[in-house]
């Protein structure tokens, strides 16, 4: 009998194998349809790598991790920006198809999950866990249990306002956490402050910021570029101020820091662990969560998945 | 056999039998000897409250609600800047000396409790309670747990930084929540206001900031004073921004709105809830929690405390 997780986002669907333990024993990828394509091309790819995964084998599971709005009953996408789902009931169409039992959450509530159990919170009986992509992912899980939320959005905190009338967010919103503090915001710091910069980051865009990518940012600042390190300095201590107000709120044992921007390591967090201790009420007289950097890696949502329907108790 | 509950506030103990339905049939009112006195005599007090409410009944369980920082285990209050606890072992020297189980927690969780159980949130499964004083207390209720955090610190958004390089905050962090929405920043909000205003709230106070106090600024607002009105509209739309980045991060049921500047109603709800709905991401696409006043006035603490005390599962 064999469990098997799906991480489905907006490019790629990842299937594998995952044992109790959390051990993932085998993998396949496949490109996503994408949002222009029908709802059936985009369940058949789901389909089609579960079964790819499972190899044969009997199916005891499969967890569904989706980039999008899981609605409060886990059954529905309610949205999904860069996939086609506009409200299907995604969980029962695929248990029908796959054959056997079906849980759905979100890619961020996976990741949190996984986080949790196997991963940079496994010893903590509560975390909340910040997933930095082109915006902000978030997952809270208290007392040993994923808090989703009334209606399934709980962690929806990139759009918390950090900045009165601060800079227009795709939400439609101004001032949104996620706009200070994710890989787009790294970006447009050090696109800004690129100037006459005859540093190792102008070298590897050659001079031209519209060129610049993120992975660039990273690469130059690991090198000793000014530019850049200032850049993760200004997202890191965004980071540390947006933590320091969940950590106001909910008190968690534990905050992870997820996504490709953690792979810069101490450039993004000694500056947001500065930030943290600098903006919490009474940081002097008690216990400040660990800052921690995920363990999981990109797989995360996929393992989350898959451990949701192996103990669907964890809901 | 009777379960007593104890609000110790900073100015009085107010200590209630309270039935297992939540009902209180007797009430005694005690000043508090205050923050500079011995840790003793303000155990004395407690002490004589609950017996003097307790009449000769027998004791089945004291709950003890007060008004500073209780440690992780409950057992302690760690620090109250209006009461002479420091670091004290609260709830075992009041068990030992009231001769029944006693439960301790802080004034704000205890309140939470008793909404969630008794009062605004009695139909929800999660609650967000805000207690509008001084400045800004808070609890929350999660999946019908009261979520007090790692080391008992949760709910401590009115230190939640709202403005960067804002307002400078008594705790030493700036822009902080409850600079924006609280008693104090209602009453600030009046003071600049009142310039040459000729209306009933310069009557009131006789055209002296200096002498105008909170209930004034209720009052002439009630009383269609332009001053006052615009007053709580200012308060009332930060508590709506603030709501709104709870909202994001934690998808409550309900949001209860308590403490005295709530006797105002609708004029500091109606703004507040514009303020929630513009600034809650995805509002038009989602259930905005319901902003709720609270429902249990001034007893609220104490209740909740003895509602702790009798279900201790609640924690």
């Amino acid at each position: 009998m064999t469990t098997v997780g799906v991480d489905v986002g907006g490019t790629k669907v990842l299937a594998g194998v995952v044992t109790a333990s959390g051990a993932v024993t085998r993998v396949v990828r496949r490109s996503t349809p994408g949002r222009l394509a029908s709802v059936e091309a985009t369940e058949d790819a789901v389909v089609a790598a579960v079964a790819e995964a499972a190899d044969g084998a009997e199916l005891e599971a499969v967890g569904i991790s989706a980039a999008g709005f899981v609605d409060a009953a886990a059954e529905r996408v309610a949205f999904a920006p860069h996939l086609p789902w506009r409200g299907e009931p995604v969980r029962a169409r695929l248990e029908e198809r796959c054959g056997a039992p079906v849980v759905l959450d979100n890619d961020a509530n996976a990741a949190a999950w996984a986080e949790y159990t196997l991963g940079a919170a496994r010893d903590a009986d509560s975390a909340v866990v910040v997933t930095l992509g082109t915006g902000i992912g978030g997952g809270l899980v208290l007392g040993g249990r994923l808090h989703r939320g009334f209606g399934g959005m709980a962690g929806e905190f990139g759009h918390a306002q950090l900045v009165p009338d601060g800079r227009p967010c795709e939400c439609g919103g101004r001032g949104c956490w996620e706009q200070y503090t994710s890989g787009n915001a790294l970006l447009r710091h050090a696109r800004a402050g690129l100037g006459t910069s005859a540093g190792p980051l102008a070298a590897l865009c050659d001079g031209d910021p519209a060129r610049m990518t993120g992975p660039m940012v990273t690469r130059a600042a690991a090198g000793g570029d000014d530019v850049a390190r200032h850049a993760f300095e200004e997202v890191g201590t965004w980071l540390g101020v947006g933590v320091a107000n969940l950590v106001a709120a909910l008190d968690p044992e534990v905050v992870v820091v997820g996504g490709g921007l953690v792979d810069s390591g101490d450039l993004l967090l000694t500056p947001a662990r500065a930030a943290l201790r600098r903006s919490l009420v009474g940081s002097a007289y008690r216990t400040v969560p660990v800052l921690r950097p995920a363990a999981l890696g990109p797989e995360a949502g996929m393992v989350g998945a898959a451990l949701l329907a192996g103990r669907p108790a964890g809901r």
